[in-house]
C-alpha cells in the first residue's frame, strides 16, 4: 500500500543472529504502518570493531542499500555509523546512524551523557564521531565494557554485569545524567538498565527508527547541495 | 482514552493568533493519536526578541506548564527554548524547544546548515545555545533577515521576499547544505521554501512535535539525576 | 552628592540574611565613595540552586532593578548569574555577575582554577555559564561540596570542612591554581580559606564590586548594538 | 639490497596516468636508497570526490596493500585520506595520508594556511579529517577550484588558472600564510605556484613521502594500542 | 605613606615619548591613592610589533621589574602582553597585560567585540593570545588598521582615520558589540572613537590600571602553585 | 661542499653536557649529508623549567642564530619551544622546535598521546603550546615525573623509573596510544622505553631533526607573508 513507510535497517556485519535481534528491536518501536526490513551483506566481517572492519563493511553496506531502492528511510545499524557519509550520497532518503542518533536524543534529555560501548578498541572511532557530530562537549566519557560484540549473542550474562558496572561508574565517576549504549547488540537491554540505574539508558536502534519516521513524516531529506551531493557519473 | 498522547505546546508570548499559527502547524504534522494542545501565557511579552523578552515569559510557560500536568510530553514554542532547562526540572516528561529540535533534525540531513531568524538582535542568544548545545561547529552562520516577529503575522509578502533572500545568501557565501527557520512564526513557510531554493529547509514546530512523540514512544524522560533533578523543597 | 557611585548589588533569592551578609562582603571592599544597595526581591525562591530557581527569581530581579533607576552598576549577586543577559538588555549601566566576575578575576592570576560550589545540581548550570564566557578551558574542574545554600547560614561549621576538602582535592587533583568559591554565601571565607591553602581563592562579590566600580570610572557602559540592545516597545 | 626502504604509494582511484603522475612526483623528492611504488587498485571509481567514491575504493586499497607486504611505509595519496585509519589497523608500518602530511607539514610553516582543492563536495570532507586531526584551528579557509579531479589530467591550462586566482583571495581574504593544495594530482604545480604567489605551496605527495622515509629512519611504527591495534580474528 | 599603592607600568619598547603617553593614560584613570610609574626598558626595540621585537624587549622589561620591587601590581603596556607569564613567576603582585585587561573587560560589556590594531604582522600573536586566554570565541575578528606603531607618536591624523574606518567595518561585518584598541598607543583615542561610533571602545591601559587597583584592593596575588612558582634557584 | 645540510641544533639552556647530549642524539639519526652543529647560548638559565627561564633564555637563542647564517634549518631543543615564534621571523629556513615535532610526529602514530615531562611547573607552557598548535585534543593528558632536568644528567637511574612510571600510568589511566617524552635530555632514552613499555615513544630532538631534513629537501621555507615576516628597521 502506498501508505506503507519502508524502513531499511542495515546491519553492516554478517552475523544474522544479531541482524534478528535488531530487526525485533527496531519492529518493538516502529509505529503502525512502518514495516521494518532488517537486512546484512552477504560478505564482510562477523562483527565490526574497530576502524578496518568498518572499512572491509562498506561494499556489503552500499550493496544492500542499492538492492532496496523503496526504502523512505535507511538506519545504519553499527554504532560506529559505518559508511553514514557514503550511504548519503546515495539517495535523497534520510538516513541515521544508531550511533548519531542516541547522541542526538540523549542530548534532548539530559545536560550530559557517557557512552558504554564493547571493546575499548573502539573508542577511538566512537570519539572521532562525536567530535565531528558535534557532540563531544555533551559526552562525559565513552567507556569499554571490554565485551566482544558477540558475546552479547552468547554470553549474555557476564555481559550485562560488565555494562551495568560501568554505567555504575558513569555516574558516579562521569557524573553522566544519561547512558547511551554503544551497540547494536545491546538493543534489548535497555530498558531494564533504565529501571536499575535510575537514569535514561539509550538503545541506539530504537533512537533511529523513531528518528527516520519521524524525518519521513514531515518530508525532510538528505540535502543533495554540497557533501551529500548524488555522485558524478564517471 | 488512555492511549490519546497529550502534548502541550507552548508559545512564549501572549499573541494568541501566534500561538494558533503555531497549534495549526503542530497538528499538520502529527501522527493520528496525538493531542495537541497549543497555549500561550495570558501575561508577558507579545513576542520574544532577545534576553529581555526571554526573562520576561518566564513565569508564564512556567505557569501554563503547571496547569497541564497531564502532558506526556512540552514543546517550547519559542526558536530560543526559553526556560527550556526550567521546564526540564518540572517533569519527566520530556521537553523540547524548537530551536534545538531543529538545529538536531538539521544535523541529520546535512553536513551544515544556516538559521535565518528575525532580528539580529536575537543572533547573540541563538549563538550562545548553539554553543551550548554543542552543535556551533554544524552551524555556518546565524542571519536575521530583520523582519519583526509581528511582522510574520501582520506583513507576510515582505517578510518572505526577506527571508528567501537570506536562504540565497546562506547557500552562495555559508555554503549551507540547509537552512533552519529562526522563528515559530515562520513555521508555514518551510515546505515553499526548501522547494524554491532546493535544498532542506527546517521549521522548528514540526521537528520539536515529532521528537517528543519519539521520545514519548520510546518511553525516554528527561533526566533526574544532576541539572534537570526536581527542585528542593524550600 | 553627585560623586557618590550607586551600586545595587541583587541577591536573587528571598533570604533576607543572606542579602545582609552579601551586602557587608560588598562594603568590606567597596572604595570610599561607593555607596552598596544591597536587596532582594519580595517574592521568589529562598535560594537558587539550579536551573528551576533562576527562572523562579527573575521577575523579582527585574523588579528590584527597575525600583533602583539612580545604579551607576548592578551586581547579580548569585553565581549562577541569574538573569544577566536580561538585566543588561535593561540600562547603559555596567552589570556584572558574581560568577563571572570571579571567572576573570581568576584568569589574571592563575593558568587554571577550580570552582567549589554548593550542590551538584548546580554543576551543570556553572558550566554552561563558563563556556559561554569562553572561560571554560581555564576551568579545570567544577566541584561541589554538596553543601545547601542555607547551610552555609545555619550550619557553618560542617560546610566550611567541606569546602575546604574540596579545595584540598582541587590542588592534588585538578592541579589547580586558584579556587574561585561558587556561591554569593561563602563571601566571608575567602581570606581564611586562601591562607590556609595557600593558593588564591576568589569570592566573586568582591570581585564583582571592583569590576562595577572600575568600569563605572573608566565610563564604560554596556553596549546597545545587538544582542544588548534596549528591548522594543511592544 | 636490506638498506633500500620500500615506500608504497597507494593511488586509491583507477586512473593509472594519475598513479603515474603521483609515482613521478614520490620519486623526485625521494632520498637515495628508497624504493617507490606507485600502484592503483584495479577496481573502484576513476576518481575519488566524495565520500561515495571514498567508500567505493576502500576494498582496492586494502587489497593492494596486502599486496605489498615488503613496505616499510605506505602513503595513501588522495587527499580525502581516505582508508588512513583501516590501514593502519593492518600494520605495524607508517601509514600517512597526503593530506594530513601537508596539513601537519604547513603547520610548521606558517600560521595559519588555505586549502586549495578541486570541488566544493570534497569540502566537508576536509573540514572533517582538519577537525579529526586537530588542526581546524590552524586552516584558515578551504576553497574549491570547482577543477574536476580529471580535468587535471587533461585540462590543465585552465585547471591551473583557477587554482591560482584561488590561491590569490587565500592570500587577500584569508590572510593566509601558506597554501595546501588539496589534491594528489595537483602534485606537480606546488614549486611554480609558490614562487608565482610568494608564499609557501605544499604538495601532500612530496611531505608524505618524507614523512615516512623519517618515521622509518627513526624507527618509529604505527602504535598497536588502542585503536590501530591489529582487528582480531573472526 | 603607607596607604599609597604603586603601579609600576612597564612600557616594552624604548620609546619615550610613548612611555609618557601611557604614563599620562594611566594617571588620567588612577585613583587617588595610586602612584602610576611608567618605565620602559633602556635597550631593545623602538616598538613592538609582531614576535621578534616581543622576545628582544623581554630582558629589558625583566630588568625594570626588577628594579622597582616597591610596585603593587605591574602592567606590561604593550598590546602583544609581552613577558606577561614570565614576570608573573617574578612576583607574588599581580601582573596585567593591557590585551587582555581589554578582552576581559570588554566580555563584560558586550557578546562579542572586534580588534582594531596597527598592523597585520602582529594579527597572529594576538589570535595566540586570545586563545590561550580562552577569550577567541568573544572576539569577532581581530583587524589590523595597517598603523605603524610610531606612526600613533608623528602622524596621527591619517591613523585615526583609519582606526575609525576598521571601527565601521567591525560593526558592519563582524557584528561587534564593542571594540578593543589593540595598542597602547591609541590609549588616547578611546573616549572620542566611543561617542563618534556608539559603542564601547576599550583602551587596555586604562583596563589593566583598573584592574590592577582592583586587585591590590582585595588583596589577591598571583597564584604561587604550578606554572607561576617562583623559578628554582640553579 | 655545496651539498653538505647545516642543521644548527639550539639548546636553550647553557649546560653544555646537555648540548653534546643532543648533538650525539641528533648526529644519529642524521642521514649522510647533514651537519648537525649544537650549539647552547654563553649566558642564560642552566636549564628551562617554565616561562621565567624560557624569557631569560631568548637574547641568548637569538645571539646563536644570528652567529650560524649558514644554517639550512634550525631546531630549538627545548620542550617548551622557547623562542620558535622570534626566530621563525629571522630567517626563510624552516625552524622546528621539539615539541612540535614531537606532537605532530605522535599524532601520525597514534589516535592519541600523553607528554611526560620533568616538572609540574612546566605543565602550563606545554599546555598553552597544545592549544596554539592545535594538537590539544590529540593529547590525553601531560604528566610531570617530577624529575628536574638536571637530574637527567647527574641521576639518571632515578629519574629513568619515574619516568617509566608515569608512561605506565599513561597508557592505563589516559588511554594514551603513544608517548612524547617532554624534555630534550630525556633523547637517549626513548628506544628503550618504548621496547619496555610496547607503545611508540617519541624523542623531538630526533623528530624535528627529521623533519627539518624533510623541509630542507622539499624547498620548504618558513612563510614570510604575516606573522613571521621579516621585522621592520627601525
Amino acid at each position: 500500500m502506498g501508505n506503507v513507510m519502508h524502513l531499511l535497517v542495515v546491519n553492516p556485519n554478517t552475523t544474522a543472529s544479531m541482524t534478528q535481534k535488531i530487526g525485533i528491536a527496531a519492529k518493538k518501536v516502529a509505529t503502525p504502518g512502518t514495516e521494518i526490513t532488517a537486512v546484512n551483506p552477504d560478505q564482510g566481517p562477523a562483527s565490526v570493531e574497530g576502524y578496518f572492519d568498518e572499512a572491509l563493511s562498506l561494499p556489503g553496506i552500499i550493496s544492500v542499500v542499492q538492492d532496496h531502492p523503496e526504502a523512505d528511510a535507511i538506519i545504519i545499524a553499527c554504532f560506529d555509523d559505518t559508511g553514514l557519509d557514503a550511504i548519503r550520497c546515495m539517495t535523497k532518503a534520510p538516513v541515521v546512524g544508531i550511533g548519531e542518533a542516541a547522541f542526538h536524543m540523549a542530548s534532548l534529555l539530559a545536560n550530559q551523557f557517557s557512552v558504554v560501548t564493547t571493546l575499548s578498541r573502539s573508542i577511538p572511532a566512537l570519539k572521532h564521531n562525536l567530535t565531528r557530530y558535534g557532540l563531544a562537549s555533551r559526552c562525559a566519557k565513552v567507556r569499554a565494557a571490554e565485551v566482544p560484540v558477540l558475546d552479547l549473542e552468547n554470553n549474555l550474562g557476564d555481559a550485562r554485569a560488565r555494562i551495568g558496572a560501568e554505567i555504575s561508574r558513569a555516574i558516579d565517576e562521569d557524573q553522566a545524567e544519561a547512558i547511551v549504549l554503544g551497540c547494536a547488540g545491546m538493543a534489548d537491554l535497555a530498558g531494564a538498565l533504565s529501571i536499575e540505574h535510575g537514569l535514561p539508558v539509550l538503545d541506539g536502534v530504537a533512537c533511529a527508527v523513531a528518528l527516520c519516521e519521524s524525518m519521513v513524516r514531515l518530508g525532510l531529506q538528505t540535502s543533495k547541495l554540497g557533501g551529500y551531493a548524488f555522485p558524478a557519473e564517471k
